[in-house]
């Protein structure tokens, strides 16, 4: 394949260009993967909009994606995992593997993670893509291409429910609707959970919410959260503002479990006595580990709906719409990059 | 026994004073316990000083003391567990046993506990006490008296470990060496640790330190912690200062774990990054949980020295001496009441 | 209420007599509590079949019967927890709630346990009974009389799924489709096991168990289970056939976790090659802890569904019946027997 | 390196030779190592008697010994964490690292697992190996060359106190007081076990177990088990008899844990009831994960001596004398091979 393709290439702030590349070749235990849908994601937008986040600056034009789907064209001389033809999910972050992190089942710890499209590794905005083969995961029929790319997005919801130990009888409070609020309440209620109340300032998102299984909601621009008549016993912080995570945390209960998914702000106001008194166990989350298998299982039986999400949808040529869309229209969930086609609709 | 004993009374801020009561009669799952040592502790100074720490206030006269030993001298009617004679530690709270909290093994978080010296439950600064019979435990002969009531302020050390699974091989950092961080240096080594490094501001504590186990200590008046060549898993954070908290949190590395022992502020600046980053783990303490049978295998074995705690003693009617003798004098560790004594020395 | 009370009486081997006692008064932390529906379980079976299991021997008339529900008509003078009226679901055992298993969490391994229908403490054959007032759990309108009662049974099953872990994602074998394996399959659901395969040699029941839930059943009288294409994590072992869980055992992978629940036979052949090889891990449950609030909520949401399970209903004079019904009509899935009727149909 | 090297090769039953081989080439991951010393173990033994272990076949040559330590002599093109010259005790088994057990953590169970002296992998019973370089763990000079290779079978003492969660306040029974059972029972105590009764039916080896930690001892030629005043929370089954096992596991309390560390015969008769009842876990070990780091910790610091265990020494030409003295002496312990040395003594 000495044929090039179409890439989607961030050069600064405000400086996305559609180029040409050759379509890479895979290492030995690698895949090549034409890209079939794509995600955007707020650190995408973020990327776009300031170049950097915290320590990753953006120095050379970088290609952003990481939340894709597609089908497997071409395998590594020693890929055994897969057939050409095969339509996959892609984990899109690849361990060393050999680390201490990797080595006790931690592998989204490890120091030497190569993440797409954060600095300097590319992501996936262009027609193909190499990938270690053991992160390409099967997806079911009953998955569209949209919704496998979005197994990205679940996965961070599994991860925090898995980490909260979110199960049978809980009672989650979810800070934020946005796309990780709203994976996060569904794999809560799929965990379980028999209350979820989600928050947010956006009665539309709440809205979403409610239809996909949050057992109450609170506009917490009407509302004060503190005088809700709801005791939960875990907090997906899922909105990124430090002031609300603040208030969110008093809500916990005794032995409760608070997983810090949003991110924004240098520091949360963590109040001491009430994490002391009720010894409440406060983490966060860095991306996931081996949730693909779980995410593909929830998503395949239809016990949480991403397709639902999807809200927009742009072609490779569009990229710069895509992450710009939600600033400017409210009803944005998730705008997703087709990347075999130039323009949508 | 209608006989009177003495106690050492609350009466408000800056007003102790030495009273007559009879003495209790135990009910029928419950001993009489004659008290032989009570260490000092640092809530006891509190309210003594402010007369409250946060909900808990001071509004009838209130007997103070929470570390006290004793010897079993009446049995109730149903109780079956210890002799006339027997020596015992006394674990200074009575949870109610029936609750959600209670049955889950986490009898600590129990919202009805009745606790010694805190508002408005009596504690042990007097001659006689009485306790649910389960929560009096026998000491061996090997444990001195002061040693039998400091398995309190052990137990706190030994449930901050507990929580933060310090093992064989674990690297902790300790922040501050006052009873509390002594006690959690000496259990962190006996948990299996193999580094255990504490700071604090004092140098002659940071001594003691060393003497108890800790294999590096850091004077963080003159050395700057983030540059210090060490690299925990694990942070116990004993001082109760939130700036210090803040600093030595950014030093605990991937997948480490924090616990906040440690009380004073509201409000601790919790720096998120680094906290998802890492996925590191944070949590308080609130007393502790089944923690005696533990604290008597450890001091009873002799990998924990409880005695060396101990720099001050006085009787019960020197309990004001023995609550503001720390402010006068920075050699003081532990100050002990020891009740059947009028005056020490 | 000095009124009497019918109870049905074992008083030995295939020896069950209809008699008048007093109504009970319940303690100053008791409730009385009027029998609407009480389950028969196989324990009961076996007591009136063989007059002991185990250690366990009737020595003098026994009231057999442990999964009731009903009424609170009365309350003790210190009780706080129901109001008169309430309709409640009981919890057949109460411990000691003082000893190191108890406040550990494990109120089930009390030593002390006094537990309804199990020599020599009285079941809940009766019209009215007394409890502890923390073991009676309210329960809401949406559950019957009899899926009130039935909550015992599902509290096993909640039980085996929480120690073996069951989560989304996994693949559970269940060995047996008794009651037990039947809401142990519910609960598995429930809990998110994305695979349930369902064993028995009873082709009746294993329709029972597709209709509540299994992804798949095998009659091991013509099936080979060691053939069969299914690669599990789990197995919740509820036959109580040492033969079968031995064959079972051999199909769990890497890993895998197994309990065994059912009962019967001395020694189970542990294959220790595979238990080692695949790092398995065994145990086996004893009753429940905690695990009401967890079945009242599940079955409360319909998620699992315990009328279904009702073939049989007898009134008070008719224990007998209700306790030899399963031996005669293989239909039989559960047997209620309801106090406050004398016969039914 | 284009010379040769001297290899002990086991051809067969009761046939092992030194033969030459040429010195391996490192691949560009791994490190060339010099062998220093290389303790045996029963399982060398059994392929030299048998040919076999279970389901693996000596059906070709083959080169034994998997507890070796050696110096770095020469790294591979892409190898990074090691010096030439830097002392190493080699973890003696490369997973794959990329399937789903070595992904979760469980490296341990990977099926493509090569693992030295297991057919058909070649071991250490020669002058020169190459392992992938982060398989080679640095030690300090604490350590001597025997005792750096007898971290191997340390880490299956490590792996079976830390599966079976032995801490502070511990007590633990081992079975068999064979190299595996004094291993097990330093690291019980290092771990904080208070108590450590070790059984044998050679008084020798029990000797030895309380020279290195043992509370108490049990000769079960002459005492019987189950009437020792002993009640522990953990048993570590080190005999691999399975009588031995049925009784010892019958000996272990409520809420135990039992790791079946020993191997030897098909099944173990588990008792049903007694599992059941005290709802005790039981598992297996197979080798070890993340352990070595644990292990330097605690045999660096002298918490553990493994020079102690070693009491024959053999050169490179006496691999047979090595492998059979323990059936004609029965002072043996640990015979260890130097494969620079051609005859010791």
């Amino acid at each position: 394949m000495s044929e090039g393709m179409k890439v989607s290439v961030l050069h600064g702030v405000h400086d996305v260009r559609t180029e040409e590349r050759p379509v890479p070749e895979p290492g030995p235990d690698e895949v090549l993967i034409k890209v079939l849908s794509v995600g955007t994601c707020g650190s995408d937008v973020h990327y776009y909009e300031h170049g950097r986040i915290g320590d990753f600056v953006v120095e050379q034009p970088l290609v952003l994606g990481h939340e894709p789907s597609g089908v497997v064209v071409k395998t590594g001389s020693a890929a055994r995992l897969h057939e050409v033809g095969q339509r996959v999910a892609l984990e899109p972050g690849v361990p060393c593997s050999v680390c201490e992190q990797c080595k006790a089942g931690r592998y989204n710890l490890c120091p030497r993670m190569r993440f797409f499209g954060t600095p300097p590794i590319d992501g996936a905005f262009c027609e193909y893509v190499v990938l270690r083969e053991d992160f390409a995961h099967p997806v079911p029929d009953s998955l569209s291409d949209d919704a496998a790319g979005l197994l990205e997005p679940l996965s961070v919801g599994v991860w925090a429910n898995r980490k909260s130990r979110v199960g049978p009888g809980s009672r989650v409070l979810i800070t934020g609707a946005g796309p990780i609020g709203l994976v996060a309440t569904q794999t809560a209620r799929a965990f379980g959970a028999s209350e979820v109340v989600v928050t947010d300032v956006n009665p539309r998102r709440l809205e979403v919410a409610k239809e996909l299984g949050a057992t109450g909601t609170i506009d917490v621009s009407r509302e004060n959260l503190a005088e809700a008549d709801f005791d939960p016993d875990v907090l997906l912080e899922c909105s990124g503002v430090p002031a609300a995570a603040g208030q969110a945390i008093r809500k916990v209960g005794r032995a409760g479990r608070i997983v810090l998914v949003g991110m924004g702000g240098d520091e949360i106001p963590l109040p001491l006595a009430h994490v002391q008194n009720f010894e409440i166990e406060v983490t966060g989350t860095f991306r996931y580990a081996n949730t693909w298998p779980t995410a593909i299982a929830l998503a395949g039986a239809g016990e949480v709906d991403l397709d639902r999400l999807v809200t927009h949808r742009f072609g490779l040529d569009q990229v710069e719409e895509a992450l710009t869309i939600a600033g400017k229209d409210d009803s944005v969930i998730k705008a997703v990059v087709l990347p075999q086609e130039g323009r949508v609709g």
